[in-house]
């Protein structure tokens, strides 16, 4: 049979080496003939949108620098699908393009969405009676997905979030003069990957001082007298923030551009503007952005070779005739740290979220406990030894036009 | 005879290289005793605040973490010597602590207002006839130090915006949507560390299209007709654009600091709106912010071996008995690249700039010609192999108490 894969939502380190362990692992099967890839997730199912992944991936150096290459080289989508019960055109559609290809396997790599995909999908071929199977393949930077220990993804951006981090705590301590300085890092509604710049901790490093997360409520109030505190006992206090803490509505809209329209400022930029409103002191904001989910040069081995193998399990599993499932990891140990590979349903993750245990936090909750440092310190392990063109890591890209 | 040195002006990732290269090679030299470090710039040797460096720096390992940690392990400060014409309070103090520890040589690790330190105190030490030797070692990320063909720390701000900006290419090209990424880089008037990002071009990536540097003159209505014929060409439309380029009085945040300085930032932001209003498209700025200046992780070796080599050159200089001198790399060849390091005199750096060379922008003024791409490349090429701790970079620093 044929099988085919995509990749959907946002970026990040992992994703391509979920690609490559599927592809790899097919490769090693007789059963499996050409692996497909759609372009733009679901989307290049729905318009028959796919390529021979043979003919892209040709030798093992093309599958080591997709490895090493962040976001996702089939290009993604946000689609969701549509309540078959209402309307079954799309299904009829994609099973189509599937039956027409010889397709009787689908991988799909992507967060808590992408998972609701692969569930709707999944149901609709066992009630018309169609063997094609569909599994999930996790990925997403915000840790956020409920039975699995976590998502590939995460531990390459935790990894950058605490080795930024810790460059931003050099950085702010060169000057004699007072300061605060606010990291907003990313992660939706929960507070993994902001709680995850604790791991610093671990190597003594007194920052970040405090660490605000949406697991704990949070008062204007409450933080002054945080960063008050902390200010007395630091000269340059460093604060870590999730965007999706809970703040008084409308505070953040506050600031008018130029042409007179509201803006959204991020979290980060106003808390800056509190406390520089209260103390006076040097305060800086600063968003670490698309490049906590990109940033590939400094991704965890641990990581990347997790993701490929989550890939390759995904395959084993539906050759196994398995539907409808999730690949997820369950952790055996933190040290020394093993994990196993195993399927879930899809139904138990899909248009879920998974937060911070409350024994992850401190009983402030205004930093992170020991326990979770323990959770995160195996994930961040190791480097992947990079191949380097002209002093930057090479990437596997295909033609923009082969993408159109 | 002992001597002095001393971290200031803003963190790089090579300043910590520069004070290991001064203490390496004062270790070798046997006319040299004690090697004192002056806390938080030339503010420690006004106010005495010396450590013994041989008591910090104790094994090779710890000269090989310093050489790894961004910013300024001693601190820093942006002092300015008044004109001793008019005070010469503060030279008679730095000359009476000089004297009293027996320091012989002071070397200032620092930007272009360091070296008008550099300038002003041989030039007092030389009339007032004290044998008091001053060197400057450059350093500064916005490459912008006239004489030298580019300074310490250039070369891995350069690395981390070429690495980085092709992370966020492969991130903003995900989506089938069209979209346009603005990336705000630093270098203050100079355009030479957002030109850098051009080394891309190099490994055929078609992107940053656009390069807006303050050496072009910036029209907003050439700017939107510029991103008008991109978008035309490319699905996913990347921007560098330097903090300083120069657009119509008080758009930029208008912030003023402590010091009364206006804060230049906000460029990215002000590009986005911009455009949002024009094309209504999907529109994102991202500022690189002080990462760009810390990033070790992501060092030049290049970068860190010259930062290393030209403070052990200055030892060697002063040793010949030269002063208000500043060491300086003279380039012989761009492949194989060579340069030599040799001293310029202090008042031909101090207090002045440099910038993008004409031929080094294509005729157009939005984008970089490959004259500029061939004096980029060498600067980032290398990495240095790190030590690693926990998952992170190990970093060499000094209890805070000490530092007070």
């Amino acid at each position: 049979m044929n099988i085919a894969v995509a990749q959907s939502g946002g970026p990040t380190c992992a994703i391509n080496a979920s690609l490559a362990g599927v592809f790899r692992e097919a490769l090693k099967n007789p059963d499996i003939d050409a692996v497909f890839g759609s372009i733009n997730g679901i989307e290049g199912i729905i318009r028959d949108h796919l390529i021979d992944l043979k003919n892209l991936l040709r030798t093992s150096e093309d599958l080591n620098l997709l490895r090493q290459t962040p976001s996702t080289v089939l290009g993604s989508c946000r689609f969701k699908l549509p309540d078959r019960r209402e309307d079954d055109r799309i299904y009829r559609q994609i099973a189509e393009t599937l039956k027409r290809r010889k397709i009787g396997a689908f991988f799909y790599i992507g967060g808590n969405d992408s998972m609701d995909t692969v569930q709707k999908l999944s149901a609709y071929f066992r009630e018309t009676k169609t063997d094609i199977r569909v599994i999930g393949i996790p990925k997403t930077i915000d840790n956020d997905l409920r039975i699995t220990d976590h998502t590939p993804g995460f531990g390459s951006a935790a990894k950058y979030v605490a080795v930024t981090m810790q460059e931003i705590i050099r950085d702010s301590s060169v000057y004699s003069i007072p300061s605060v300085t606010i990291v907003e890092i990313m992660g939706r509604h929960a507070g993994w990957l902001t709680a995850s710049s604790a791991v610093l901790h671990a190597l003594s490093e007194p920052a970040p001082h405090l660490i605000y997360v949406p697991e704990a409520h949070f008062s204007e109030e409450r933080f002054l007298r945080d960063v008050e505190q902390q200010m007395a006992k630091h000269k340059a206090v460093i604060i870590a923030v999730s965007e999706g803490i809970e703040v008084p509505e409308g505070v953040q809209s506050g600031v008018v551009d130029n042409f007179g329209h509201k803006y959204l400022s991020g979290i980060g930029r106003y808390l800056e503007l509190l406390v520089r409103e209260k103390f006076g002191c040097k305060v800086r904001s600063i968003e670490l952005n698309v490049m906590q989910r990109c940033s590939s040069h400094i991704c965890s081995k641990t990581d990347i070779d997790e993701a490929e193998e989550i890939g390759a399990a995904g395959v084993r599993c539906a050759m196994h005739g398995e539907t409808g499932r999730v690949m997820v990891f369950r952790r055996i140990h933190d040290a020394p740290y093993a994990v196993v590979t195993e399927p879930a349903d899809a139904s138990l993750i899909a248009n879920r979220e998974k937060f911070l245990p409350s024994e992850f936090l401190t009983p402030s909750g205004n930093n992170i406990s020991d326990k979770a440092i323990a959770y995160f310190l195996p994930l961040i392990q190791g480097e992947v030894d990079l191949v380097m063109r002209h002093g930057v890591p090479a990437h596997f890209t295909i033609q923009e036009s082969v993408l159109k």
